[in-house]
């Protein structure tokens, strides 16, 4: 992997136009999982890369993929059906691996496979809060890509790990993100998680069905802690966390797709409902700069209608990958409150992860 | 109506035998609708209380109740089955009547039949703010009744008309009066509506399946006026609403009853985690002293399990009249946060309103 | 219109292929219902057609139609937000009309727009069983158009009705076609239906929630009566129905789009499970010959996994518009039994309607 | 055990009155899982049994009951919170064992227990097509218990293996029981069943969430199967199964508990519609002439509203024991179709299990 920053390569805002021909032959390590399933399904047409290796555990090794469970609302992906699983061997398959391997084993194969080479954009929370992983959202904060060659350097790896954040986080990082112009300080949230969140089996249906559960463990801490690194600075070869203080409540509720959060919101700067509303509209970052094949043209949708959004009518919106803001009004407490939606295995998961890989080979990290 | 105040007949702390022997006889207006019908259920097998008098719109009425869509999970009371409808006339029917009236037409028709000398208790919203009309939870504010004397004189009135709170109210001011020692000053809520609470036909199905609709209209509104009231003290013939900031957001999510709230509270006191427990565990009030038949001896359910309370597990708990909080913990933006868990048409509505009536009668308010 | 029947102009077996060019302009009567906006989705990028006229009632004409509430998990078609909806008015609006207007007016609209020239493709009840409409699926029975020169000799329109089916029997009469050569005589199906076959609003939340409603108002006697005409023979200006006895018992389940149907059938001529399932696979007709732009290339799919077809999992596949089948087995009091799904709103009703305009346009019955 | 037949003692229609008293102790086997929960729930205030021993396996053994997650929309009962959790060892416990173990070990388990003498109540599958084994409902084939002096004799138990049938079979076994004067030849059901019968956590909530599955393992063929043992004629020390043709198709939809099943049926004897009804309304049997503690006073329930019966309305009726029949209309193919409800966990199981205790006890078969 070159260790040129992205900066180097795109720091012109210029878009990014990767020549036509062959396409980048990309791995998936946890690929019968519900995260490597959707990874599979966002690569099945992708213009830059074509998933040729997928890795399981032993259960699923050695098998005809096309044999195994598919548990997605559309046929399995016709170039995957033929391939033979492979076993999770480092050193094994494509440069580019994508990860949806659960976390009780994510950590040291990850690892692993970093050490062997490989760049490894991991949906898993393993390495999320090592302080020289970049935990990235292509919108907001590809500076974050600067850890690479220090990462490389300290862990003595030839390859390395990028990380997507957990999926109510990069929701709710999106909507700070473009909030920080009126310096938000004190956030409360109150997520209203779907069931595809939990992966499969994940959540019992007697638990599940007209139900909520208040509680999803460990989901808390992460929305609290990785989102001051998302928005935090890139310093002299470290993250400086942002200084907010965040309380997060999370709740599982009977919805299959889509991640409703309620969001009330402290500012350090007066800002006008206009402005804020503005502020959404026109947020955008490097992913739309460079035109990043799955990046959303606008990222974030301010609705109007008090009523939405709703994850049933509007979580596909821009096959998934555009975040949602309805509700904006004064909050009796703090600043402003709103509400916010996400698709939680696209934008929150799979697609994040596939746009993360977009944005490192855009930056030329990926031969 | 005698106008004496609850404090003279109920003031001793003592619990209140009513004589055995005659029920006092009841009606209800809107009998037929889905808050009516839990009324009627809740009334079927009272120690005190018999319904006699079933008023409904002009469509209803002549019909036999027996006759009519019924449309909770148990067969139509017994009792009712034969009863004809009433039309909705004032000065018909008993002294005491319980309104499930919907708030288009609950107003004057409420007024009227204060005026000809019918106790009201409503579950509509329409007479809640009047500064004259209790806004009652017998738990928490029964001497707000010290209003009726100031109600009948200034109304000129021979009857009268008492509330109670908006469904998600309930729970919420129950919450508050157990931490009121602690002070608190500042409060965040979000709803978790049960579909329940929009009566029939109410939410569609299409809107409601696998989704959250993150607005419910007036809701949130109700919740931070109201429970100001319902805190209040009264003095000098007026309330005095309690001086908290409080701002709510309401969602409805596929449950079919039971309203859950995560709530974060700013405490003025400090206090340990185990007081606050405690404050839950032993609040108390005038419903219990007195030991209404509706009055749970436990009014607050607190729950250490990290994943309850839950609606479909929890809400039917003490026939439904128990409050229910859970997961108590540190708020990183102000002093605890929690959820909370009731029956929205029980604790919430029908099974408020009946205790509300329980008071009145052991504070000798009906005949 | 031109009476040449589709035999003229289709019968070879050809391809058809529309020139490019010019699209042909539709409109749709009662485009701001379910099935309407459907029709309107299914419109969006269509090769042939483009939605320019758009009518519905008063309560809607006039408006802009992106101001209008959508109810699709999809943005407002682009082309469509800033037309301006039209009054019903027979005689305005291009030739080729979808109707999705409900059942209390299709009757009469259908039959003004017929006479004024239109030639109308409806989804609506109100003609289906007329004896000069044909009822009418690409793949089954394209021969009924013959009726169409009686139908406007008799009726004097200067244009026509074209017919789809109820949902439910869709599906039904397409598996029965499959088997038709085993002679199939009596049927036994219970259908479990989604809640998007009520339309909006439909079923109130609180019956569809966790429960089935054994009940549908009409929906046995369509799918048992519209079966029979579908499958007859179009003979001396007349349709001759299928003589077999079919049972129906009808549900509605907690779905959101996909109707799922138990089926046992006994077949006059014995057939090995092998046979059958061959007939499924390989069932194809007059849509898949002339290459329909709507006509999935296979219009049956088998599934050996024992656990499938499932509504969630594969009513989307082929764009809507595939029907599946599974679980073929013995009936130990008929001859087979199977399971079977489509999905609803598409096959079952918008997207039946589309593909029958373009078997019309193909049949050049549109000018 | 006493071997005197059911016959002896209670052929003369007399109620039994077990006199005041000493109450029974009982065991539950399996008491951790769904059915043991229910059976403890259903044992919590009975006037005979008390549970006074549960065991499980050894993950819960030595364990205090009250500690263990507890599943039910009830607390845990007073009674069994302070017990400590046994293991399940043959020969400890009292004489009469309810068994709610899992099939995976209730077969080995069972048989232990019986040759130790225990008289074990099981709702388990292992044993239920044994033709020394009572598939016993109550209501429908008390003679069966005939068969106990030959099982003890053959297979050499002093204790005896009582079951019931599976779930979906014990409603449609009921109902066929009150048509038996018709003489029904040949039947077809298809089932839509609940969640709950699954046990926990049984389906995922991304399987069960607006989905139906086809298919439920095992299911099909024990209704098929255990119908005709049920009906069956005992004879010279065994059961003549009952000859009629059986068609069964299993679905699961989503649905807490209740489930739903739709029939037709040809009948030998001709029946008027009244008769039908008449005869469903009329059915009684053993468990209601003695007066059995669980026995409803009529146990099938015939609703005229055609869309009832439903699950969530209509299931908990009776304490959960009533059968629930609607919509009887002519099947065009067979002679009549009619829908069919049972509470799965209860009168398909749990509730199944005690009233099976009570004759048991009635019959004095315990000491």
């Amino acid at each position: 992997m070159p260790t040129s920053s992205i900066e180097n390569k795109t720091g012109h805002g210029n878009r990014f136009d990767r020549p036509e021909g062959r396409q980048i032959e990309v791995g998936i390590l946890g690929a019968t999982g519900m995260v490597g399933q959707q990874m599979l399904a966002r690569l099945e047409r992708h213009r830059w890369f074509r998933a040729t290796w997928l890795a399981a555990s032993v259960r699923s090794a050695g098998r005809r993929y096309g044999d195994l469970p598919w548990r997605l609302s559309s046929p399995t992906p016709e170039k995957a059906i033929s391939l033979t699983v492979e076993t999770i061997k480092p050193g094994s398959g494509p440069q580019l691996i994508f990860s949806g391997l659960d976390s009780s084993v994510a950590g040291e194969v990850e690892t692993e496979f970093a050490a062997a080479g490989h760049v490894v954009v991991s949906n898993s929370r393993n390495h999320r809060m090592d302080p020289l992983v970049p935990l990235l959202i292509s919108e907001v904060n590809p500076s974050h890509l600067g850890l690479l060659p220090f990462q490389q350097q300290r862990k003595r790896w030839s390859g390395a790990i990028v990380t997507n954040p957990n999926c109510s986080t990069v929701f709710l990082a999106m909507a700070l993100a473009a909030l920080r112009q009126f310096d938000p300080r004190r956030l409360l949230v109150t997520t209203l998680q779907a069931l595809s969140g939990a992966g499969y089996p994940g959540v019992a249906s007697l638990d599940a069905t007209a139900n909520v559960i208040p509680y999803i463990e460990g989901e808390e801490e992460k929305i609290e802690t990785e989102s001051r690194k998302i928005l935090g600075r890139f310093e002299n070869g470290a993250i400086q966390p942002y200084a907010a203080d965040i309380s997060a409540t999370a709740t599982r509720v009977p919805v299959i797709d889509g991640h409703m959060e309620t969001v009330s919101v402290e500012l350090g700067k007066q800002a006008s409902h206009e402005e804020i509303i503005h502020a959404f509209r026109s947020f955008s970052g490097e992913a739309q700069e460079l035109g990043l094949p799955s990046a959303p043209p606008q990222p974030i949708e301010y609705h109007e209608s008090p009523n939405r959004p709703q994850p049933r009518l509007d979580a596909e919106w821009g096959d998934g990958m555009v975040v949602h803001v309805g509700r904006l009004r004064p909050c009796p407490v703090l600043s402003y409150k709103f509400v916010l939606l996400g698709h939680n295995t696209i934008r929150g998961a799979a697609g994040a992860a596939v746009l993360n890989a977009e944005l490192l080979t855009a930056a030329g990290l990926i031969d």
